[in-house]
Formats: structure tokens, sequence, C-alpha cells
């Protein structure tokens, strides 16, 4: 067996106890994950300070280094979402479904967990601790395999986290860390169907693309959005504006952050107040000649207008970069939407009902938003509590994934004898 | 473009119109679908005799033939099936959540249709049907991707089902039928992600795990069997003959037919009775050192008694043979399930209540039994209406899959300007 098989197994095996244990030993444990991390906080930020100093000699730009960096603030941050989790009802056990049958079988549908799950992400630290609450929360064990940036930071919060898994009277494998980060063992982990029932790529789309490929694990994708605001004809300028700024420029680099601003033509009168309102932020406009004519002249800072090409469409800048485009009709708006989003969050600005119900019946998008800032897809915000990734799929689940979207079910028949 | 990319979008330009259609439009197409097939019974037959008479050219065996045969009796099987589907409750269009955040966002989860299915499958021309009327009861499009040696068959009955959409006022590209069935436009439609959104395998586990290897687009894994009856010590020995004798021999070829027995060293006093049962309906038993021991000269057929190798454990035979492993406790039956089965369909016959809730609670398959054989994991025998598949993994849908579990989910956000 090879060191990623012997982790699968025990991730099996650990699966079978923590599938039938009861809600309070889960709370019990998800709490003193929680305490844990806070206690061991001084030896979290002696092995973040390592990976600080490596990737500062490697080079490391400015931003990643602070999406790498621990703080006490920061790590009472993993702590309180660890809290946060083991607070949420458990979501394994419920009967969905209780009837019997004319022949007498009664059956019943059971939430199950899904058994092990794998992460591969990248960046920040919190996300090992984050993912195992969930996971553990819904009776799951995870295989964790993060960046190499992050080595020792990650390993350190898994350390305390498998310590207070056994205090607890868990197994310590409920959690485990991916040790070896080569290429070959990346693979390996995608192609342990044997013993991973799913997988969860968290990260760039190249890393996302690359599991998609791979894996022999049914898996989810996350994260992808090139979301858009379309600002319909009937939109009040005022809050087409403030979503509009909002959905660009309140966290650029996340996934429901807007890339592509669609505009119906009469409403083209909007358009240089939104442009200015944008560029003092920052922000610089790739925009269809149509767009181009509306603003020319018309705007503070010229500079920012930029020519787009059939290339913008399809990029998630997660950048201060917006693409404009012209439309004549809300159709042409769902057309454009239809061919280039990566069906994550888009949003309508209307006071005009049928035309929303239209956009919002029609866009194929797991979050549509009627007057409101693509922002809100976030699991927190739509009140779903904490998620493991935002899903751009059909299959499972769509959007904000939390611990009720971490199980699945089975049918538990019972009879007297019954034959076919 | 390429002819499987044509048809991938024909297929969802098809998906943007009966996504929004509603459920009576639906209902009538379906019903138009159920009745040309009955008006258009003789070109059917017609087609499906030249494709008998190639087959019997081609030297295909006798069961095979049989599977391929069209009747007028199984034509009407055919119109009946999609009249059921005609008949049940559109599953798209349900709010299942209903809510208004603090901040006066109103989010709504409504059920929408998954949107472009694609089923490869082999063998009977039934599946044409059925699938297509399964799909369109959801409002999905499908891209059917059938056997060679059912290819007129296949044709002639979607050209009907096709004329009948039309006529019913939907896009006769709802349903569509790959016409190059060679190795490589296989290849194609598994890649063809932007087109397609799950992927069904319907057939061998050559098929299904050519599929895994290969797809790009999310897929649903179904029909492996490798189903497992475990006969408790506190088991009623009547039932336990009955229902073992039920799980194997009823229909040997189909995927909740049980593939091994496991039976408790002390309940071996049933052994033989049930072995009798066994062999006097043809079946080889391949058995364990401990059963053989349990059976010598205590059986009247010893030839259809057969030493067991580790392969058999695994083996899902689709045929008149039986493995069987004698266990020493509950726990060991879990254990050898756990490791060799496809997580289908499992039972116990044992009288034992606590007994019965350990192994439902930890056989982690999609459906357990208690005291009734694996045969009724069928979505018509458990009430779910006609299925497309049973799912043998755990994302998405567990067990049958019937019209209901053909659909995904989007939120739908309104708002009054709210920004973050």
């Amino acid at each position: 067996m090879t060191p990623i098989e012997e982790m699968g197994l025990r991730a099996k095996n650990a699966a079978k106890i923590l599938r039938t244990s009861d809600p309070e030993t889960k709370t019990k444990a998800l709490g003193m994950m929680a305490d844990a991390i806070l206690a061991h906080q001084d030896e979290i930020i002696a092995a973040n300070e390592e990976d600080l100093r490596e990737a500062e000699i490697n080079g490391m730009a400015r931003a990643m280094m602070d999406r790498l960096l621990l703080t006490p603030d920061r790590i009472k941050g993993m702590s309180d979402a660890l809290k946060d989790v083991a607070a949420w009802p458990d979501p394994v056990g419920k009967v969905t479904e209780d009837y019997t049958r004319p022949n007498g079988l009664r059956i019943r549908k059971v939430s199950i967990p899904l058994g092990v799950i794998g992460i591969i992400f990248e960046s920040r630290p919190n996300v090992t601790s984050d993912c195992a609450g969930l996971c553990v929360r819904a009776g799951n064990c995870v295989i964790l395999r993060g960046g190499h940036e992050a080595f020792r930071s990650n390993n350190a919060v898994t350390d305390v986290m498998r310590a207070a898994l056994s205090e607890a009277g868990l197994p310590e494998d409920c959690v485990q860390l991916v040790q070896d980060l080569s290429h070959e063992s990346a693979h390996e982990l995608m192609c342990l169907s044997d013993y991973i029932d799913v997988l969860i790529p968290r990260g760039s789309s190249r890393l996302i693309n690359r599991v998609l490929d791979e894996s022999k694990v049914p898996v989810i994708q996350t994260g992808a959005g090139n979301c858009h605001i379309y600002i319909d004809k009937d939109a009040d300028p005022k809050m087409a504006l403030d979503i509009t700024v909002n959905a660009k420029t309140s966290r650029p680099s996340v996934c429901n952050a807007a890339e592509t601003l669609l505009i119906h033509e009469d409403a083209a009168n909007m358009l240089p107040d939104i442009a200015d309102a944008l560029t003092a932020k920052g922000v610089e406009l790739r925009c269809d000649e149509h767009a181009r004519d509306i603003l020319a002249g018309k705007v503070s800072d010229p500079d920012m207008i930029k020519e787009a090409s059939e290339t913008d469409w399809g990029t998630e800048y997660d950048d201060l970069i917006m693409a404009v485009r012209v439309v004549s009709s809300v159709d042409e708006a769902i057309d454009h939407i239809d061919k280039w989003s990566t069906h994550h969050s888009e949003a309508i600005v209307t006071e005009n009902e049928e035309t929303a119900q239209r956009f919002m019946a029609e866009v194929d998008s797991s979050a549509v938003y009627w007057n409101a800032s693509t922002r809100f897809t976030d699991g927190g915000e739509m009140g779903l509590g904490a998620e493991i990734g935002i899903s751009t799929q059909k299959l499972h689940a769509r959007g904000p994934m939390g611990v009720d979207q971490l199980v699945t079910y089975k049918f538990m028949l019972t009879g007297d004898g019954q034959i076919r």
C-alpha cells in the first residue's frame, strides 16, 4: 500500500465509527477542536511564521503573504467558526420519507454522511479547520491536501484538531492532512475511488480543471464565478449604480464578485455615472464599441475605458476590471449570460416585475438576483451556515454548500419476509 | 463544429425552451409520444426486424436476441410507460424553501431541470422511450446513444417521438439519438461539458468504467449490483430460505439480484435446505471451506457445490451462480459487505431487532433490507415511479432514480437594492 492508499484506508475505517456517532459526541468534539486551536495558538503561529519566512525567501507576492498569515485574531476566527459548526443542527439521521407499500414493506429514506471527502485546496490555512469542522459535523472523514506554502501551518492546525478528536473519543483519522505534496500523490488521491466518496477542489480554475481531468472519484466543482449584472431599461438609476459598484468592488477577488456589466441600450444614460463611480474605485472598464460610444467625452477618467475583446466576456478577472456590453433587450442579456457565464450568480436591476421574472426563470445559474448584489451568494449571507464551497455544477448541490449538503441518503426497508 | 457538438448545441437550445415549458405542455407531449409509438408500431417493428436479421447474421446469442426483440406487446409496454410518466407530477418549479433574511432579501430555493442529459446505453430498444419520457417529464433534453445492434429500432422509436414533440409544440431536439456510433464519437460525447450537464451510463460495468475514465461531464454511476443476503443466527429458517431463493433466482440477470449469501455459523443447520432449494433452481454454489464442510453429504446435488475463490466475493454474476460464506458474527458480515459490495442493496434476515438495526445502520449501501428480498430496489416497486437507473454513488441521488431525481435547484433572490 502507498502512503496515500493507507490514508484512504484509515479514513474509511474512521468513517465507519464516525458515521454512527451520536450528535452529542460530534458536537463535543467540534467544541474541543475549537478550544484546542485557541489553546495551541502559539504553536500554530510559530509554524505559520516558518511558512511565512520560507514564502518571503521564495519571493511570494505581498497579497499572497497576507492570505497565508495567521494572527491571534484570525486564529480566534478559526476557533469561532468551529464553534458555529458545533452549534449547527446535526444533518445525519433525518427521516425524510417514511411510507409503507401495499405489500407491507416499510420504506424509510434517511440522511447519512457522504463518507470520506477529499479536499484539495490552495492558499489560506483557515480552510483546514473550516473544512474539517464542516465534514465532522456531517459525520464525514476528510482527507485534506493543502498547498505547500502553508504546509507547516496546516500541519500544526491538523495536529491540534486530531488530538482534540481523540480526546473526544473519536478517531483522530477523521481528519488527515496529505504529507506528500508531489504531483503524483495528487493524482493518486484523485484515483482513490475505493476510499474517497467525493472530491472537492477549492482554488484556481487551473486546479479545478486538473481535478476534472484526472479524477475517478465523483467531483463537486466549486468557485468559478464569472458573474453578471444586467441593468434593464426599467432600472432605478441609483440602485443600478449601487449594486454594480458593490458587486464589482466590495471584494473583487472572490467568486461572487461581478465581472461583466450588461446594460440595456435604453438605459445608456445611466452608464457615464456608473463608469465614473467604478473608475473612482480603481476599476478598469473593458467596453464594447457601443459602450465606448456612449462614454466618449462623458467620463472623468477616459484612460480607464478600454476596448473589450471576445476574451473579456469569458474571463473571471477576480480583480478591479469589469467588462461592459450594451444589449438591446433582456433576451440579448440572457443569451450573453447563457454563453459566457459559469452559472454562479447573476443579477438583474429593474423595476419591471415581468422582465425580472423572465430573467430569473431563464438564466440558468445557481443564484439569480432581482435588485440585489451578487455578493450575497455565500453560505453565511444566505443563512445556510459556513460553506465548504460554492457548487457551480448541477449534480447534488448548487450554490453555497454547507453542512446540510455534505450528506446523502439511504433507503431502509423493513419487511416480514416480502419476496418478489 | 462536429456532428456531436452540433447535437449538443441543438440540445442546449431546445433545453432553453423546455425548461420553462408549463407542466401541461409536457404532459400533452408525453401523451402524444405514447400514442405515436402505438400508431407507428408497424414501422418500429419493421425496423426492429432489420436489426434482428442483422443480429442473426452476426451470430448474436439467443438471450441477447430476445432483449432486442420488439413485439406488439412490448411496444404497448413502451407506450404505457410513457403514459405513466405523463401522469407523474411535474417535479419542476417546486419552491422547497422560501425565507427572508434580516436585510430584507427574500430567498427561494426552486427545483429546475438538470438541463441536458446524456445517456449511453446498450441492449434493449425500450430504454430509448423510457429515458426520453423521464427526461422530458423533468424538463430535460436528452441525447441518447444506444447500441449499434438496436440502431434501426432506436431510430424508429426516436423519429416517432420527435415528430410527436414537434406536434405538441415542443422542440423535436428535446430528444436526439447519436447516429455515429464510433468509439471516437462516444469519447466526444463524454467531453461535451459545454452542452451536457449530466451523463448517465446504463449497461455493463465495462461501459460504466469507460465513462468514469473518460468523462469530463459529471457522471451518475448506475447499476453495479453485487448484492448480499446475510442470514443471521436469529433468522427464521423458512423466511431465510424464501428470501435467498427469491433474491437469487427470480431474475438473476438484474442488478438487484443477490450474488453472495453470508450465513452465521450458528445458522449453519439452515444451509443444506437452502442449498437444495437453490440448486433445484439451477444455481451453482461457490462456497468457502466452512460452508463446504457443512454441506458435505447433506445436499441432493453435490455437483453444484463448488469451491469459492477470492474473486467470487467481488463478482456480479448476473447468472445462476451464488457465492456462499459462513461468518461468525454480524460484524464479520458487515465487514465482508463493506469490502466487496458495490453498495447497491443488502439484506439481513433475522428476528433480532437489535442485530437488524446495527446491520441497517452500519451497512453503507443505497438500500438496506431487514427481512425482505433485495429485489425490491426498483423505482416501481418502491413507489418512486419509473427509473432511469439505480445510482450506486453517493452524490446527487442514491438508489432508484426516477423523475424526481432528474432535477436540480436554483436560488432566486429578490431584493430592493441590497448591497453587501
